[in-house]
C-alpha cells in the first residue's frame, strides 16, 4: 500500500522564488498590501512555480465525466441522459466552460469515465469506460477498487498531458448527474458534519428534494459509515468516477509541480480527499470560488481555502475556476510589471 | 439651478432588449440561474446597451487626480508630493492602472485637476490647474462653486471623449493623497452615519492615525454639516477635486448611455453623491469590488450595489474595478456564445 502511487511525496514550494517575491510585492509602487490577496497569490504561484515574476499563459482544463447509480433513488432534478449529451456539448463548444476555454486560450480535454451510455463515442472526447456509471451506493460500494484505482490513474494521466503541454495551471472540472450526492455523502463521511449541513439543492432540487437527498445520504452513510477513517475506501464507496479523477488529477499535479485552481463544491470535496490521503498536496491547490452549494462553505473553511470569487455559481464543469483565472493572471502581471518605488521615483512612506 | 446639465434626465433602460435578454438566459445549457451574478451582469449589459447580446470590448479608464488641502491635518500615511510623482507613473506605465490597462487593452487617460505643484507639465497628462490641490475644509470649503463646476464638467469631458471613442464600459480612477478623508466626511454628511464607522486606515494609517483623522472629519461636519441638505454644496465644501470629477464623469455616462464600472470607496462616494443628484443614473451603474476600507460596506449597502469581488484591495486608482472586468467581458461571452438546449440537443429539466 505504501509504493502506491498516490501516496508518494509532493513537490515542495521554491523558498527563495517565493521570498524574492514577497521582498519584490513591499517595493511595487502601492501602500504595502493594497492589492489584498492578489499579492498573496502571486507570491504563492512564484513559490509554486519556482520563478520570482510568475505566469499563467498556459491553461489546462479538463472536464471528468461519470455518471451515478444514486441517482435510481430521485435525487437531480435532471434526467441521467443529460451526461452524456453535455460531453457533445463540451466538444462541440456550446457548454459554458466551451465558451470560457476558448476565450482563455486554454486546452480543454473532456474524459468519459463511464456513463449509462457505454456505446457513446464522440470525437474529441476520451471515452475509457469504467463502467455503465457507478453502483448505487445506497445498496453497496459505488465503485470496484479496481475501478476506482483506474480512476485515479485517469486523473494522473491528464496532469501528465497537461504536463507534457507546458501548462502552468490546472483545472479539473467535473459532469455527472447526481454527483452533489456523492460529494456530499463523502465529505459527511469525512467530515462527521450532519448530512443536514451539507446537502443542499444541487442543480435545483425543491425543500423536499433536499430532504428526500439528505435521506439517501443517511442512508448510504449507515452502511459505509464504519471506513470513514480509511479514505481511500470511502471515496471508493461513495464517489463517482469522476470525483476518483479529480482526486488522481491534484494529487499528481501537486507530485508533478503543476500549480491547482480548484472549482466548487464537488471539486472541493476531491480536494479534500486528496488533502487526506497526502497533506503535501495543500500548497498546490488555490481554489477559484465559493459556490451557491451550501455545503462547500464548510469544505473550504476545513481545508483553510479563501477562494477568490463569490458569484452564486453552481454550474460545475470548472466554470468558476475558469472565471477566476483573469484574476491570477492579472495578479502575476501586477507582480511582475509594476514599477518599484526606485524606478518610478515615487516616495515611499516614511519609516 | 434646473437647467444645469447633471439634473438632465439620465438615458433610459432598453426594456425589450433587457426582456429578450432574460428569455435567452433561460434557454441556455445549464441549470437556471447556476451562472450566479453573472447572468444579471449580462442582461443588464443588455439593457443598458440596447442590445440582446451586449459586448465589452471597448474600455475607457479615467484616472482624476487632485490634491487635498485637509493634508495639512496630518490625515495620511503618505507625503502629499506622491500625487504627483504618481501621475508620471501612470503615464509612464509602471503604476497598477498602468498595467490593467494594457493588459485589458483599455484607453487609458490621466486628469490632473489641480495638484500642490502647479507648475507640473507631463506628456500624456491633462493639467487642468483648478488650484494647487483643494483648500483645507476644516477651515473653509474645500472649492469655491466655480472649481466644483468646473470639475464636473472635466468629469462629463471625460465621459464625452469616452463616447466619442466608442467606449462600452467607463472606470474611473482617482488618485490624490488624503482623498479617503475627504470621501468619509462627504459620506458621513450624507449619510449622517456616525464618524467612527466610516473613517479608516485608507493607505495605512495606524489606530491613532484613524482616530485623528476621525476628530478631523468631526471638526470638518461641524463646520459644513448645516448644508447637508444640500448635496452638490456638501460635495464642494468636502470634496475633492477628483471625487467632483468622478460625479460628472458618473452623471454624463448615464445621460449619454455609457455603462459605468465604479471602483472603490471614494468613488463609491462619488456615486453617492451622484445618485442622491440625480437618481436616474443609478441602473448605469456597476460596481467593481468591495474594498477594505470599512466605510466602503456602509456606503455599498446604501446604494443597494453587489460588487462582483471582494480581494481586500485598498488600492484606488480604479485597480479594482478594472480587475472585476473580465468577469463582466466573460459574463456577455457565455450569454452570447453558449448553446441553447434545443440547439444543443440537450434535455432541459421536466417542467
Amino acid at each position: 500500500m505504501n509504493d502506491s502511487w498516490w501516496l508518494q511525496p509532493c513537490k515542495a514550494l521554491d523558498a527563495q522564488a517565493l521570498e524574492q517575491a514577497q521582498a519584490r510585492q513591499q517595493q511595487l509602487t502601492k501602500p504595502a498590501g493594497s492589492l489584498g490577496r492578489l499579492e498573496l497569490a502571486a507570491v504563492q504561484l512564484a513559490g509554486l512555480q519556482g520563478r520570482v515574476k510568475p505566469e499563467l499563459s498556459q491553461l489546462w482544463i479538463a472536464i471528468f465525466a461519470g455518471d451515478h447509480g444514486v441517482v435510481a433513488e430521485g435525487v437531480s432534478a435532471y434526467p441521467q441522459a443529460v451526461t452524456g449529451q453535455m460531453l457533445l456539448n463540451f466538444v462541440s463548444g456550446g457548454a459554458a466552460i466551451s465558451v470560457l476555454a476558448r476565450q482563455l486560450g486554454a486546452q480543454l480535454e473532456v474524459v468519459d469515465l463511464g456513463t449509462i451510455n457505454p456505446g457513446l463515442d464522440l470525437p474529441g472526447v476520451r471515452h475509457l469506460n469504467l463502467g455503465p456509471g457507478t453502483h448505487n451506493f445506497v445498496n453497496g460500494p459505488a465503485m470496484t477498487r479496481a475501478q476506482g484505482e483506474q480512476a485515479l490513474q485517469a486523473g494522473r494521466d491528464s496532469a501528465r498531458r497537461a504536463l507534457a503541454a507546458g501548462s502552468q495551471l490546472f483545472i479539473g472540472g467535473e459532469m455527472g448527474i447526481g454527483n452533489t450526492t456523492s460529494a456530499s455523502a463523502i465529505a459527511c463521511a469525512l467530515l462527521e458534519i450532519p448530512v443536514a449541513d451539507l446537502a443542499g439543492p444541487g442543480t435545483g432540487l425543491d425543500a423536499a428534494g433536499v430532504s428526500h437527498k439528505a435521506q439517501v445520504i443517511e442512508r448510504a452513510l449507515q452502511l459505509h459509515g464504519a471506513q470513514r477513517e480509511d479514505v481511500l475506501q470511502t471515496l471508493f464507496s461513495l464517489g463517482g468516477f469522476e470525483v476518483a479523477a479529480l482526486v488522481g488529477a491534484y494529487l499528481a499535479c501537486a507530485q508533478e509541480g503543476i500549480a491547482v485552481l480548484v472549482d466548487g463544491f464537488i471539486c472541493s470535496v476531491a480536494a479534500l480527499v486528496a488533502v487526506r490521503l497526502n497533506p503535501g498536496c495543500r500548497p498546490w491547490l488555490l481554489f477559484g470560488h465559493r459556490g451557491a452549494e451550501p455545503g462547500h462553505r464548510h469544505v473550504l473553511d476545513i481545508l483553510g481555502a479563501e477562494p477568490l470569487l463569490e458569484l452564486g455559481l453552481r454550474l460545475g464543469e470548472g466554470s468558476g475556476a475558469a472565471l477566476a483565472v483573469p484574476l491570477l493572471r492579472l495578479a502575476c502581471d501586477l507582480h511582475g510589471q509594476m514599477a518599484t518605488f526606485a524606478e518610478a521615483a515615487v516616495a515611499d512612506r516614511p519609516a
